[in-house]
């Protein structure tokens, strides 16, 4: 094309397209293309700044590896994977939330009922609730995959001192749905604000923070999976998650409980907690496959 | 914020940003991720889509090095290296176009009339024109950056045959604005495909080559720098250049040049060509500084 311009480019870009793609990926590329040239074309974006984008992206490149997710961060802290999350999420389910970079797989089974607090010795959670379908009928047979950061606020992934299974487990629920655990509160944190995103936070007058948060993946036949968290109702970053994760269906209140208030059985600690603890009760419902 | 949606995201993005934040990157990321955020609500993006999008760019920073530049490969066949070429191109000047990743700094000088081509017996090609401003008048003094591609299709700095600055040379016009030079026609060539962009091309079924071109960098005092190439007007991939570097008036035309007319003199190659010899007539025109 040798008569291209800035207002028929993504024409151009268009008409080079092959006649046996894929159509999905026609669309998807026709779009984030059309977008891509209307921002440039709309900001009038200089060679500078042009050059800066390509050394932000050079430079998250290089701070990236199995470990270290730049362009996932980027994307959470851009909004774009809750996003994601929101479009694929049925308000007839409970709401989807970002997986984040620290689940890991293989977490050991934990009967329901069962202790993830260990040898920590910050006040017991007791967190129970019913996985159940939109009708309200419990799923027997879902699984409840369980992880969260230890007091210290770290996941057990960046922290050479917890085991790798540390708060970390994986629940079986039987024919009443119900599932249950113990632990301790978790703790708000700051993504990683080392690297190139962490910059475009500085120069945005953004904060790292996350509110404090449990993380469940949920999982039963004939259901869509739902990857969520859940958020403390007096968390100081309930209404500012840098990732954007918090919905109002996700979060949830601590009660305190008297001391002698522990069920006496049903958990893992059943008798052997005679002091005051925290409780949360939180139901998740699935929807049905697509 | 705790009632975040679809809908919403994109303000709920732009209320996180501070006060004190520059009013220019304010105004490019506020654009930027509106249109990020519209395209995923347009195409309705799925997780297994985003998850690609990641491993592309996460690809792409592997691939990349001081040598290698991914992100400026793939800005370049997504058009928006061309189209910010544009954007900052004037009507009254010689187009810009890409610059492309084969630029070195450090050319020698060579002076008005001198030989690039040396030992190469490829059939002589003799460049000339003028430098000068809208007004028609020369520019003397104007400075002109030269590279192109050796006859088997390689810059210098790709091929270990060549030395550093093969087909690379500096001239200084005098006070007639006069540029010329000896050289060999260059060749039509690909850009880097064995990467995730090479990917993307073959997923549209894109080719990789661009037409042959004569790169040039054009500075002068008091006027723009012009970064451009010019290309052959029987070139076969004028009309689909994978970067979009083409504009009408880029084009020269290569004219067959009798046995026995090369300039008898004013050039480095004068009384030594007796063949026939291609010829390509360019002027290359400036526009005052901003």
């Amino acid at each position: 094309m040798r008569d291209v311009t800035k207002e028929n480019i993504t024409d151009v870009f268009m008409g080079y397209m092959g006649p046996d793609m894929d159509p999905r990926l026609h669309e998807v590329l026709e779009s984030l293309v059309r977008h891509l040239h209307d921002f440039a074309r709309e900001v009038n974006l200089t060679h500078e700044e042009w050059n800066k984008g390509i050394e932000f992206l050079e430079a998250a490149g290089a701070i990236s590896d199995k470990e270290r997710h730049e362009f996932v961060l980027l994307s959470d802290v851009l909004g774009l994977s809750s996003l994601v999350d929101m479009l694929h999420s049925s308000p007839e389910g409970t709401s989807s939330s970002v997986l984040g970079p620290f689940h890991i797989t293989g977490s050991p089974p934990l009967p329901v009922g069962g202790d993830l607090r260990k040898d920590f010795t910050e006040q017991v959670l007791l967190v129970e609730g019913v996985i159940k379908g939109p009708d309200g009928a419990p799923i027997p047979g879902a699984t409840l995959d369980i992880w969260q950061t230890a007091p210290n606020g770290l996941y057990s992934s960046q922290d050479p001192d917890q085991d790798t299974y540390s708060f970390h487990g994986l629940q079986t629920v039987g024919a009443d749905g119900r599932y249950g655990f113990t632990s301790v509160r978790p703790v708000e944190y700051t993504v990683p604000s080392d690297g190139p995103v962490g910059d475009i936070l500085r120069a945005c007058g953004r904060h790292p923070w996350r509110p404090s948060h449990l993380h469940f993946i949920v999982e039963a036949d004939g259901f869509r999976p739902l990857v969520t968290e859940i958020f403390a109702s007096d968390d100081p970053y309930l209404d500012e998650d840098t990732v954007f994760g918090v919905r109002r269906d996700l979060i949830m209140n601590y009660e305190e409980m008297e001391a002698g208030t522990f069920p006496e059985e049903g958990f893992e600690l059943s008798g052997k907690v005679t002091d005051p603890y925290l409780k949360v009760r939180f139901d998740l419902t699935l929807v049905a496959a697509d």
